[in-house]
């Protein structure tokens, strides 16, 4: 498609203008596979140098600012979104199939509308800078902002992640950064309505221009210089594990803070007295969680390891019936639909067996069959790097032990994950397993869950939604969870024997 | 020198063994260039692999320690330090060539040995942990060890940075983490009395073998391997850039938590009317924080801006003939010796006049003159690449100015930096360079001083001996002040969900 008059511009450098790449791309209805909506561009070089250098310019003012300036502008954006819920959550379910209700306009827009506002609270409250004054040597030190930040969405969570209305970008800005967001090209609609939404806000709040920018689609080679261009400080990054790790790669190469979150299967573990009790229960939570948005979480339980015994086979006849029963909904993006077949496909190559689905379900559309493989122990130790490969969609893999140590076994080669999971009794059988596995699971993953699937992702001072690589870049860090996720985009600022009348204002005394 | 009966033995698997290795070193003392004492080994994979399996099988036994416990062990090696006073420092006199007093004895001694307590302190208190519990949602999650941490030692403080005695290694050890400490070869009798130490608090405290393990030396794949191993989790570093990005590398490719202290020229900035006032004064504080330990700190001033104006040359000849007049000192090690020269050497190809020193002061030991050198702004703005690059040791560049303004612009080009200083009154004229200076140095610098040499670190909980990239590898953590230093070493771990019996008694409420 050429570059005409109908392509949507880029927000940089304060306004809406047209980009200097002459690349379009248009959203995809994932009901139907058909172009949906306006041209967007793809942004080359010329139009990342304009952001890079707004977004220094913007930063030159803003980075003294106090806290209360960014919360100001955190508040008045979500009360903008809050005008516009309406044509933002009915365009966000057009571009990618997630239904207005209940998903975005009763899930994922509040979570967003509150992450903003909680975000602004911290940024008010000040906390997560940890001001120490040492009054005796005259040292003092702070967190405080390092300048603009690349915030890149993925596209399963169009509001509650995306590059210019998420988490990251909501701890970016609360730090005082300026934010050069990259929207996801899966929904190009759906983030132009938040850019001018931040528009507004912004210029409510009284910001310079450049505070926050945004792009839809970048070619790699053009977003890989732009991590490494000395203006750019930090970068936020959710999406795959092959984007994610050679956008590490470039920012880890000149020390620059990186934060990625890519693959996770989030590991179930049921224990044999657990499936007695309550495998009946088990069956719905499990499916549900399975499915819901059709398994496009980041922790959506991937892979369920499930006990000896006679109660095995039954509970995984329930659950193929409940799979293949379910109703079934469109994936994200043509590119979800093949990747999830190739990885079903490559699952049972390896010498898993198809329980159920497997195909598309539609020709045009994005839908495949909700999918139910299932393994053996032995199978799966025995190439484990193959069976813990990420299925991304609506589908799982079971693993059938015959031995209970075989649990343990299995946690210990497991790469880092978002969650894992162990479905439990308090029974001395059960409670014995617990404590062999435990020690394993405990350092492989960021969340412990009990008795509970993983897919919710409570905003909670005390979650941590990140975990050992690949899960994420950094065991100690967290994307979901203020005000600790804040203190991501920042350094840490020390002022010795510096006057008071120089010193920020959370560092002074008298 | 090959592998006989007096070759020193390794500390690893809690006792001494012969090293696998067969090549050895010696010890060389700076003021003859001459070997002294025994031979110690180079380690083998073979040692290493040991001392891995050790660490990971000790790490199942104390992960679940309290805090308490990793706090007896700094406190009783503390104690066992104090006992062998004299003959550590001694030791360390004669293998490092710094004087015993005032250096080791009355600052560096003293130092580590307040270091290992105040961990020891932090490790009993546990805020550093940040326990956090969200009783609505039911979540909790607090800091924890991460598993084996390789530390790795510098050249320049036998003591108070040893791999086995300094800051990193008692992060490591409050936050729980079993230690592989690698010593530097330029004193590994000291070091060996110091794990001589560990040894004994280690069994007064019923440690597992294999919490404390060192070794003298690697070849450099060997100690990659290690980092790359899966039982290592973390690495702390201080050392050179080279050895430091190839360790940084190794590490961030699989996403394990890596600390390194690199290079930093710790520029000092000059503004006029405090050289004026006060520039008397400052010829005698800069000359001796340059030259003290034969500049060998890693916030050694190596980089002093001088303002335009009358003053510059006097005070310029002024500090020329303290360094010319001062005694020179030993430096570490050959390796130091010839770096420096060279340095000097490439500075002065670069265009830079050599006022006083640059040659070797003595044939046989590592003593080199007190050297400075001299270049203009314009010259230094031309390459200031080559302008800044450490010259480690007895040496520092001046810059002249012609016109303030060259001020920001040299701060402008610098890379990141463990400390930055500015020299200034409050005089209208001097606070209005400031005003220009400080938003370009400031995001340069870990810590920003005023009228004070950085040479001193305090360990205060608001230090940060850190900085942006090369200084280290992430503006965002120090190495020296606790709590901080401790989190380096620890992973995010949140618990959803979970009883509490089967929760850290830091996250139980009831």
């Amino acid at each position: 498609m050429k570059n005409d008059m109908s392509t949507a511009q880029i927000f940089i450098e304060g306004s809406w203008q047209s980009s200097a790449g002459s690349k379009t791309f248009q959203a995809v209805d994932p009901r139907t596979g058909e172009a949906v909506g306006d041209a967007f561009p793809v942004s080359t070089w010329d139009d990342l140098e304009k952001a890079l250098a707004a977004a220094a310019a913007c930063d030159r003012t803003t980075r003294d600012w106090t806290g209360d300036r960014f919360a100001a502008l955190l508040d008045a954006y979500a009360e903008e979104l809050e005008a516009r819920r309406e044509e933002i959550v009915n365009l966000a379910s057009q571009e990618t199939a997630l239904p207005v209700a209940p998903r975005l306009n009763d899930a994922e827009f509040p979570r967003t509308v509150n992450q903003l506002k909680t975000a602004a609270g911290e940024a008010r409250d000040a906390s997560w800078a940890n001001p120490i004054v040492d009054a005796d040597n005259n040292i003092r030190s702070m967190y405080r902002s390092l300048g603009p930040v690349f915030v890149i969405g993925p596209n399963n969570f169009p509001l509650a992640f995306n590059g210019i209305s998420g988490g990251d970008f909501a701890a970016a800005v609360a730090a005082g950064n300026p934010v050069i967001a990259k929207a996801h090209p899966a929904h190009p609609g759906t983030s132009r309505l938040l850019a001018e939404c931040v528009e507004k806000a912004l210029s409510k709040t009284g910001f310079p221009p450049g505070f926050v920018q945004m792009i839809y689609d970048v070619a790699p080679e053009d977003g890989l210089r732009m991590i490494r261009d000395p203006r750019l400080a930090a970068v936020g990054f959710t999406g795959s594990q092959k984007a994610g790790v050679a956008i590490k790669e470039a920012a880890d190469a000149l020390g620059k803070p990186v934060y990625v979150e890519m693959s996770s299967i989030n590991p179930v573990f049921v224990l044999p007295a657990y499936l007695e009790d309550s495998g009946e229960n088990l069956v719905g939570e499990f499916s549900t969680s399975c499915l819901m948005g059709s398994g496009q979480f980041c922790t959506n339980p991937g892979l369920v390891v499930l006990p000896p015994g006679e109660a095995t086979p039954a509970w995984i006849e329930a659950v193929r019936g409940r799979f293949s029963e379910a109703a079934t909904n469109p994936l994200l993006a043509a590119g979800v639909k093949t990747s999830l077949l190739d990885s079903v496909q490559r699952l049972v190559n390896a010498g898993a067996e198809l329980l159920t689905g497997g195909q598309a379900a539609d020709s045009s559309g994005f839908i495949v069959q909700n999918t139910l493989l299932q393994v053996d122990a032995a199978t799966f130790l025995n190439d484990p790097e193959t069976f813990q490969r990420e299925a991304f969609g609506n589908a799982s893999l079971l693993v059938t032990t015959t031995d209970i140590s075989q649990m343990a076994a299995i946690a210990g080669t497991l790469e880092g994950q978002l969650t894992g999971v162990v479905y439990t009794t308090e029974e001395p059988g059960d409670e014995a397993v617990y404590r062999e596995l435990e020690p394993v699971l405990r350092r492989k993953v960021g969340r412990l869950l009990n008795n509970k699937m993983p897919t919710g992702v409570a905003v909670s001072p005390a979650m941590n939604h990140g975990g050992p690589f690949p899960a994420t870049g950094h065991p100690g860090f967290t994307a979901v969870g203020l005000p600790a996720s804040i203190r991501r985009f920042a350094m840490l600022e020390c002022y010795d024997n510096v006057p008071e009348h120089r010193l920020p204002a959370a560092l002074r005394t008298s």
